[in-house]
């Protein structure tokens, strides 16, 4: 793990860089995946699936026999943890409802935004070495109570064609059941188009691995929308000399263990912190069974020093983290002065691994620096605000003079007409 | 122009077709435009400049001098209705701030969400054939009141090298001065990628043509974020018998000023309005100059009579219409039952036109059933949600446990550790 010490700001692009994806390799190997699901539908799917999971579905659906066995097969205490975890999420998400708002520009023209959700969502869950269900949570919970009426969530089976039961647990605590047994870009493809079996939807959201974030953008450019673009996950800390080296030491490795891409950084103006966290990542390491993810994780994090924090900050807002800890002592005014972040840790018992599970904030997040143009998953995400305006004919009056001079000068005659045949006595 | 009667539910998605662009063709075109700007900067801005406005420029950023200039050259009347149209569209986003709300979703575990604007914006204003300058308020005053700190505008420039200067003044009155005399696929690639003269951005905005769209959305998969895809522009009115012929016709022809492949859609329980809106339409049409766009716009138009209003609306929200007017008896309970639309106008004294200039809202929408899935541009669409969350000692206490069985389940050691570590007694 490289240490650099106060670097030049024309250093500050390259020191912020990531190892990012580039999927210019599968772009053909996706699209033609989903044209054939496009013109296939169903036929395509279950070949997909043979073709990556090993196995020839009957049913994509999930039965509620599966859901049911599956709560039946998971321990207590975990399903209390995913209810808790669930509660909290709920909470957050909910305090995000915004009220209509009306407002009276000029006297009889009045304005508002409704909230209104997205008719039809797909999520996609992964499924892999780690099963997800945290995401699930993430992704259900807040759609459920924006209240999308339909809500359709993917994610691939084993090659004995089940699903983890955690993940259905947790569905089902999220209130969805409709739920089908598809990873990949055929996840994506059957959500974009829909088939036989899956219907379509107008966004999709979720994590994945580099083919279904290819995916996902190929069909967003045919309209259907997304949450946002993914790369690999990402922490930085931000810690002055009041920073517990162990907590610090922690968090990197719980961002390393993610995946070898993952990225860990540690912006200090405490250079002494910097050893001392070092030495105790060798220290936390032995005992961690993801070792070799981690140990490739971690060459590439770095650690930044610098000498004053105004530096540190500024420095942080160019590097734009999906997860930023800041572990100084006056955190709260560190935290006002940051820009550009997914998620926000404030001080020294606020791991991210409270918002990867269960504090109550959304664990989908901008990466790779998206976060200085979209932030992550919120209740918003799963509605639009469609503007609404009722004008008296009065009020159309007052500003009729205005829409008739700025149509005529855009040359649009109909437009101002359409004002000027409402104002004539009739 | 087609009339369809009670059409049954399975000829509805026909009905809701949009021509569409098919930008395939241009693909490679625009992605070697963009390469070229990303590798050779402002010299290859110039080059094209120069190839499709005909015109070599000593400089691309419009001088103090020439807003000066703009300002002298235009009529008091318009300059008034500049300023009028600003202040209603700038009452109206200012209303769509939201405060700060900290939720404590568990004791000691407080959550909230900040909104922070989008640093670095650039927002692309069409020139060509009707110039722009409502699209410049649209973009740039949300952006101003949101708190961008870089608000750049990039307009096509005449081959004289001048910028309409309507389009100036609007800019100066929404209070940017970052105006680049840079329009098609060059002005997105120079904002995507920053040239020695344009900064870079975070995120674009704005309508143009099949190039700029198509330019939008390749630099968007490499991580530039959009307000959204776009295509031709489009109304429907939904009528009952209460509704005004004459009006309708006025709002249908308005649309279909916008060019030839605007759409027009008359949804109503009154095929005797049909009739007579057909006959308004011949009468109202000799008056305008825009007569041959807007007969080949009618083209693409149809009028879908329904004998009960439910049908009707359905049709509605499976069309989900850029623009809806609803001119019904009670249209304040039809409104209430919309749940995919852009922007909806209420009653007769709602054209559409107002919507466009001086109402408030704003004028940058989803098109051809985007509206599904997204919203139009809002104050939302120039800032970020941060989420913020700030834990005791005694918080995570309360919600560690379950991150520790959550994370041990998804097979995430570390994950775990990041808490244990933290509640050990230190």
């Amino acid at each position: 793990m490289e240490t650099v010490i106060n670097p030049s700001r024309d250093r500050w692009s390259a020191l912020t860089e990531r190892s990012g994806i580039d999927t210019a390799k599968i772009r053909g190997k996706v699209s033609d995946i989903l044209s054939d699901i496009a013109s296939r539908g169903d036929a395509a799917v279950y070949d997909y699936v043979e073709k990556f999971q090993g196995v020839r579905l009957a049913s994509l659906a999930v039965t509620e026999e599966e859901f049911a066995e599956a709560e039946k097969s998971l321990d207590a205490s975990l399903k209390e943890a995913i209810k808790a975890a669930g509660e909290n999420i709920a909470k957050f998400h909910a305090s995000q409802k915004a009220p209509v708002k009306k407002v009276e520009t000029a006297p009889g023209v009045v304005c508002w935004q409704k909230s209104v959700p997205i008719e039809k969502v797909g999520l996609y869950v992964p499924g892999g070495t780690a099963p997800l269900f945290s995401t699930v949570l993430m992704l259900a919970i807040p759609a459920r109570i924006a209240g999308c009426s339909k809500i359709v969530i993917c994610s691939p089976c084993n090659a004995e064609g089940q699903v983890n039961p955690a993940t259905l647990y947790a569905a089902r605590i999220a209130g969805v059941t409709d739920f089908y047994k598809l990873g990949g870009v055929q996840a994506i493809g059957a959500m974009a188009y829909g088939t036989e079996s899956v219907p379509r939807v107008y966004k999709i959201f979720g994590p994945g691995n580099q083919y279904v974030m290819e995916a996902k953008q190929q069909v967003s450019i045919s309209g259907v929308a997304i949450d946002m673009p993914a790369g690999p996950s990402e922490v930085e800390v931000l810690a002055d000399s009041s920073a517990d080296p162990e907590f610090v030491a922690s968090d990197f490795l719980s961002q390393s263990e993610h995946g070898a891409d993952s990225q860990s950084v540690l912006v200090t103006t405490d250079a002494a912190l910097a050893e001392k966290v070092k030495a105790a990542i060798e220290e936390q390491l032995k005992q961690l069974p993801r070792r070799e993810i981690v140990e490739k994780a971690l060459r590439n994090s770095r650690v930044v020093v610098f000498d004053n924090i105004d530096d540190a900050i500024d420095f942080t807002n160019e590097y734009a983290p999906e997860h930023l800890i800041i572990s100084c002592r006056d955190y709260a005014a560190v935290g006002e002065r940051i820009i550009n972040a997914g998620s926000v840790f404030l001080g020294p018992y606020s791991p991210e691994s409270a918002g990867d599970y269960a504090s109550g904030t959304n664990h989908t997040l901008p990466t790779s620096g998206y976060a200085k143009g979209y932030n992550g998953v919120n209740l918003d995400s799963f509605i639009r605000k469609i503007t609404f305006q009722e004008i008296s004919r009065s009020g159309l009056g007052r500003i009729g003079e205005t829409i008739e001079i700025m149509a005529a000068n855009e040359f649009l005659d109909a437009h101002k007409n359409a004002v000027s045949i409402r104002l004539k006595n009739k």
